[in-house]
This record gives structure tokens, C-alpha cells and sequence, in this order.
């Protein structure tokens, strides 16, 4: 299958934008070619054309998707009671099936606004996986370890090995589920637990998911007993194999050291960490130290959706305004965030970059916009600049996950859109 | 006209919610009754209705539209850069038709996402009025008034008083414009413009509109010379009237009190002011302390669009952040800043709220997205919580403004958008 469009974004690490171009995609999802159009070798299979900018799906660096039935629940409240008081009262009340409806709902609004893979820590895995196969698109799952009334931290950590044990590492057509390991966090893990999990996915070359250092109570508590929540995660032997820190506020430039010594990815949630008054991460310091960071949404109760451009956005104007200098991030530096700097902090590289080999994980963004004002005419770094702060979900037309066309003209291929939406809000009538 | 919904916010002071309500229009474009299905006076004119929900029509409390042609250029300079070499080269080549188009395109953005007035700031005037003529929008206009090589600020004065003399304050179908006082900023008139225009403006009971305190180092020149921008406008008489301070991020205590006494209105800026790295405006203390706030998206070219809910979100994730208090503002604060509060800071009561004898513009905010995951049945304040958290611009269906519908299902019912778009591309094309 060749795909023609008049702009295609490789996002590699110059952000490459080309003109006329061409992308060939195999039988088995990935892609076998890339570049422009008059240089394009022989192609006689099927062939489409798009008529906007081709690029990466976007990677969502940290969610749980299937909050979306929570969305807006309790939201004014004051973080800790809106935890204690509304969120946790009411997970506890989920059935499997409710995470299904709730994530077929928020991996459907994902892909249509253009995001293929998202990194997502939750409880009742199967479903999520379920789900995910089931809209076609591609997951990261962390499976919730967690230490607290009701839950048995061992026997979850057993079952998320015995799961890669017996399913591997990756699977599913175009190896679109990865499951990994979701510490939920040093506050409500021990030492010991911490350690086990990090031994038991390194072991398995898979990815630990865990909220670090998210909020400025957490901090403190870590801090007076063990330097800092790097410092904990560093001592405990958590850190060494493939980890992904979700959120990281509070960090010292001793605990920026220590991320990047153990390359240590990080998912920025900066919607997240500003409603929740949760703080603003260093994101240019952790982009000056060469830590990988990609963005994340965290969960739609607390952001509310799952717009992931929103994010993207806001963390370039927290980063800009937070250091008083307009040049600290650029449109160039929020694209690649959102696709292969998402991807490096899963220590991924065969997603969120358009090369030979990666997945055809790609969107189509349609310029009949008011975004794009002056049309694709104009130059690459202008032409950036529309898409990152002007455009955004409201102008993807076309999504492909694997090669498989799941977006078509901004409707989903693979599941009915108003029954997940009616299912979704039948499972939240019954909760609240 | 009689319009039945199954919610109607009314945005009075209490954002009071009405559940099966009705909302009735006169001949002349005003509410003429709005309360509850059941409590209804009878009706025998024509009647419709709608799914979601019905609201006012959002207020953009400061904005330089037209620069919708300019969107994204330089984007990534530091300021002095992206104005000296950038805007406003580019701006000098404007021709009244460029200005014209630019208008059409911002005023259709707007309206779509259920901006129904805008208050704006620019040259050419008379384009800008008749581009919101044809879209069908509502204008609050501040000719430019600035005392630059190549302007004259005394006949860019005269003009306006002229203008205004002329047609009245306001004028068109359902007083649809109003014509006020633009002088530029404190650092690009001397006090003796300043005092002139805030006496012309006095003399007319029209609204002066100015950039104030949005940078620091405006703040820093201006602190040296005066104590403050406020403090200037102060002494050289520009307050007592109706007046509009745009962006006014750098403010002290005092500052604040200097706005309250005279009754200036603010327009925040949060999504420029950001972007532009200028700082975070002092949200919470100027509502402390009772001055009129609402939200501005300022111009696309610094921002980059026209979609105000985005601006409405950012003020209440800044808010919240800065003062690390999730409480500091709400989802029914937000949504009365972008409405009544605009109004407000605007010195207008007859828009931005759903009452007797206030002009119809109106919006209706269709429910079939993920956004309103539990549907219309779940408590006012969640509801609330989903508009303004997670709805926004995608979900906004049908636009009225004085009772003429303008968008119809997402579609410009008085101007062709493809034409628009076409039209500002070819100005841009000439222009970059």
C-alpha cells in the first residue's frame, strides 16, 4: 500500500518535513519505505492519496483511559478529597465490563483525535486489552500494583509476570498490546514490593510504569524519609531495566541526575499537574539534562479528556511562561515530544517516527481549516507552527494503526461510536 | 420564537441551571421570558428545540482578529523579534480587503465555537465592522489609536469621535456594534493622547480599550517613570469612564486597587500571555478584590486561534497552579467570566446572560461526545464541570445571535466558510 501527500512529517530528530512525498507500507503493518515522490521506487500494489500532512500517530505517554466515566465527577473539589471523598468510592464500584465500556470510549476519542498509542496504568487489564483490540488501536498497559485494603500486591505483580510469561512481551496483530509492570507509586508501595517489581521486569526486559513525585505532599513525606522519590526508587533497585516516571513535578537537579543516569523516561501531564494544583514540571531542565519526556493526559477525570494536543500545547506554555523566555520550547520540539519523544520514554523506537521499519502508525491532518490560514504554501517551520498551536484534534481526518485504516474521514472503521458512547453512559449512571 | 431545551444556564450571578426550560424571543431579538417548561406563559408563535444544552453566546473580551492571516509566523521568536521583524512588516502591507478577509475567516472561527461577541482592536475599522455585518456576529470595536512613524494618534482620535458622533455608539441590526476608543498602550501614546482620548471617550459614555501592564519590561519603563502603567493611566485622567484594561498582568496591590476604584474591566489573556512568555496575570486576587474579569483570546498571531474554551480552560489550570490551590477556580466561575464576565469588563449587561430583555445570542451545546459521558442526567454542578473542562468548541452545534441563527449544525448560516477560508489564503499568500 503507497500512500501520496503533498507534506509528509517524518519526526525524526530534525524534524524533517517533505514535500510531495510517499509512504509505503507492507503487508505486515510496517513501513517499508519513506520519502519523496519523485524518487519513489516502482510501486504497482493498491495506492491512496491524502490531500493534508501525513505524520505519526501520537504516543499519550500516561492515562487511564477508562476514567472517562468519572469525568468532571467531584472536580472543584480539593485534591485529597476528591480522591477520598469521589474517585476512589467510586472505582471501587467498577465492574469489568464498566472498564471496557470506559475504554472503548476513551481509546476511541484518542484515535480520533489522532493518538495511536497511549501508555495506560489500570485495574481489570483484560479488559483494557479487550477494548484496545477491539478499536484497533496500539497499548501500553502497566496492570495497577498497588499496596492498600483489598489488594494483594504480590499476587498482582505475579500475575502481570505470569501474563508475559505466557503472551509475551508484545502481541496481538502488528504487536499492538505491550504489557509491562504498574507500580502505582512509592507512597503506596514498600521498599521491598518497589524492588521485587523492578527485579521481576528486568528480568523480562519490560516497561515499569509509576507515578513519581506528583504532587508536593508525596514529595515532602518521601524527602524527610529518604532524600527524594528518585533517591527512594534509586536505593530500592527499581531503576536499571526500562521505566517510565509519570508526572516527576518535585524533582531536585540531584533527582534530574538520577533519571537521566538510569534513562529514565518521563511522561509530563501538565493538564494534570495544573487543575490538580499539583505543580509545574521542569520540562526544559529534564529536556536539557537528555532525559527522554513525552506528554501525557493522565486520566480524563482529573484533565478532563483525552485530547493529547491540549496537553501538548499547555506544556509548551508552561514551559515557556514558567521560564519567562518565549524560545525555551518550540512548535518542532512539542511535535516531536508528542510522537517519538513519547515512544523513547517507553523505550520504544518502532512508533512515533515515520522510518523504514517503525509500524505504520500514521494520521492524516486535513488543512481546511481556519489553523491553516495560509495553507500548506508556506515554510516548514510556519507550516509546524499552525499544526502544534492552531490545529490539533478538530483537524484529523484519517487515522492507520499498523497499516489498518481506523479513522476514516474522522469516523472510527471499527467500533459503532454512539453505542460505545450509550454503554459508557449506562455504566456511569449506574456508578454515580 | 419560542426555544425548549432539556438545560438552559441561565449565567446569572448564581449560574443558576434550568432543567426543561424555555427561552423566548422577540421581534426585535431580545429574551422576552426564560424559565422552566412547566411555568411557561402560553405561546402560539413559531417554536423549536434542541437536545443539549442552551447558553449565551461567549464574550472574547480582547482580540485582534484580522491577525488570523498572520497566524503562526514566527512563532517561535523571542518578542521584540517576532513584533520588530515579523508582525509588524507584514502588518504594514495590510490592505483594508486583507483586513476585510481576516475579519470574515476570525468572525466565522469564533462564532462556530460559540463566540457570538468579540471585542477587538485594530485598524481599518470600517472592514472590520463590515465583515462582522455579514457573519452575523456581534463587535465591540477599538480603533487603533497610536502614535507611531506613519500614524497620526490625533486624527485616528478625531476619526473615532467622529464615527461615533455620526452613527450613534452603537448601531446596526440588534445594535450589533459598538464603536469605542483603541489607544494602543501607555508606552506607545504620551500622557497628553491618553488624557485626550479618555476624555473624548467620557464625553460619549463609549469604552476605551488598552494594553496594560502586558509585559515586563513595558512594566519595568513605565514603573521607573510613573510608579506604574495603572498609576499613569491614573494621573493623566484616562479612567472614570467605561474601561477596558487588556491583558494587565503585571499589576501590584495597589494596581489592583487603582482598577477597582475606577471600575476597569480586565480582559485576561492567559494563552498569549503564556505563549509571548509575558507572565500569569493575578486571577484570583483581581476577583478578590470584585474587578470585572473576563477572558481574552488576544490575537491569533500570538496565541494561535480564535477558540476562547481553550482560553477559559487555561485561565482556571493557571490559576489553579500558581496559587497551588485547586479550589481557587471553579467549573461555574470559569464559565461566568466567559460570559457575563466579559460582559462585564465590556461595561455591558445585555449580553453574556440569559434574561429578560437581553439579547438573544445564544448557544446550543450538543451532547453526543465523550465530554458528557454521563449524559445530561447527572448532578448541575458535574454537568458544569464536563462544559468547561471537557466540551468546548467541538461540541457547539447551533449559534443565535439577537435571535438570527448564524450557525446551523455547525455551519455558517450567513457566510460560505470555503470561500472565507480561500479568500485569507490568497491574502496571506501576498503577504508572507
Amino acid at each position: 500500500m503507497r500512500l501520496h501527500a503533498p507534506v509528509i512529517l517524518l519526526c525524526d530528530p530534525e524534524c524533517t518535513v517533505l514535500r510531495d512525498a510517499v509512504l509505503d507500507i507492507g503487508d505486515d503493518g510496517r513501513i517499508t519505505h519513506v520519502g519523496p515522490a519523485d524518487h519513489a521506487p516502482a510501486h504497482d500494489g493498491p495506492s491512496g492519496s491524502v490531500t493534508g500532512i501525513l505524520m505519526p500517530g501520537l504516543v499519550n505517554a500516561h492515562a487511564h483511559s477508562p476514567m472517562t466515566l468519572l469525568r468532571g465527577l467531584g472536580g472543584d473539589l480539593p485534591l485529597m478529597r476528591w480522591l477520598t471523598e469521589v474517585i476512589w468510592p467510586t472505582e471501587a464500584k467498577l465492574t469489568p465490563d464498566d472498564v471496557y465500556a470506559g475504554m472503548v470510549l476513551g481509546s476511541l476519542e484518542m484515535l480520533k483525535a489522532g493518538v495511536t498509542t497511549s501508555a495506560e496504568m489500570y485495574f481489570y487489564g483484560e479488559e483494557v486489552v479487550r477494548a484496545v483490540l477491539d478499536t484497533g488501536a496500539r497499548l501500553v498497559l502497566a496492570p495497577a500494583i498497588i499496596d492498600a485494603p483489598g489488594w494483594d500486591w504480590a499476587a498482582q505483580l505475579a500475575d502481570t509476570s505470569r501474563w508475559i510469561d505466557n503472551d509475551g512481551l508484545r502481541f496481538g496483530p502488528g504487536d499492538r498490546i505491550e504489557i509491562g509492570y504498574g507500580p502505582h507509586s512509592a507512597y503506596t508501595l514498600s521498599p521491598e514490593a518497589l524492588a521485587q517489581v523492578g527485579a521481576a521486569a528486568r528480568e523480562r526486559g519490560a516497561l515499569v510504569q509509576i507515578h513519581v513525585a506528583e504532587s508536593l505532599p508525596e514529595d515532602v513525606a518521601q524527602r524527610a524519609q529518604h532524600g527524594s522519590v528518585p533517591a527512594l526508587l534509586d536505593q530500592v533497585g527499581l531503576f536499571g531495566g526500562r521505566v517510565l516516571a509519570a508526572h516527576a513535578v518535585h524533582l531536585s537537579d540531584s533527582d534530574i541526575e538520577t533519571l537521566k543516569r538510569h534513562e529514565v523516561g518521563v511522561a509530563h501531564c501538565p493538564g494534570s499537574n495544573t487543575k490538580l494544583a499539583s505543580g509545574i514540571a521542569r520540562l526544559t531542565d529534564l529536556r536539557a539534562a537528555g532525559v527522554a519526556v513525552g506528554i501525557g493526559t493522565d486520566g480524563p477525570a482529573s484533565n478532563d479528556d483525552l485530547d493529547l494536543w491540549e496537553d501538548v500545547r499547555l506544556a509548551g506554555l508552561l514551559a515557556r511562561v514558567s521560564t519567562m523566555d518565549s524560545t525555551a520550547v518550540g512548535a518542532a520540539d512539542l511535535l516531536l515530544m508528542a510522537t517519538r519523544g513519547g515512544a523513547a520514554a517507553l523505550s520504544r523506537t518502532d512508533i512515533g517516527t515515520l522510518a523504514v521499519g517503525a509500524w505504520a502508525d500514521l494520521v492524516h491532518v486535513g488543512v481546511d481549516d481556519p489553523a491553516f490560514a495560509g495553507g500548506l504554501g508556506i515554510a516548514d517551520e510556519h507550516l509546524l507552527s499552525n499544526l502544534v498551536w492552531a490545529a490539533g484534534s478538530r483537524t484529523v481526518k484519517d487515522v492507520w494503526v499498523a497499516g489498518r485504516q481506523v479513522v476514516a474521514d474522522t469516523a472510527s472503521t471499527t467500533v459503532d461510536a454512539g453505542d460505545a458512547l450509550a454503554k459508557a453512559r449506562a455504566a456511569t449512571g449506574r456508578l454515580i
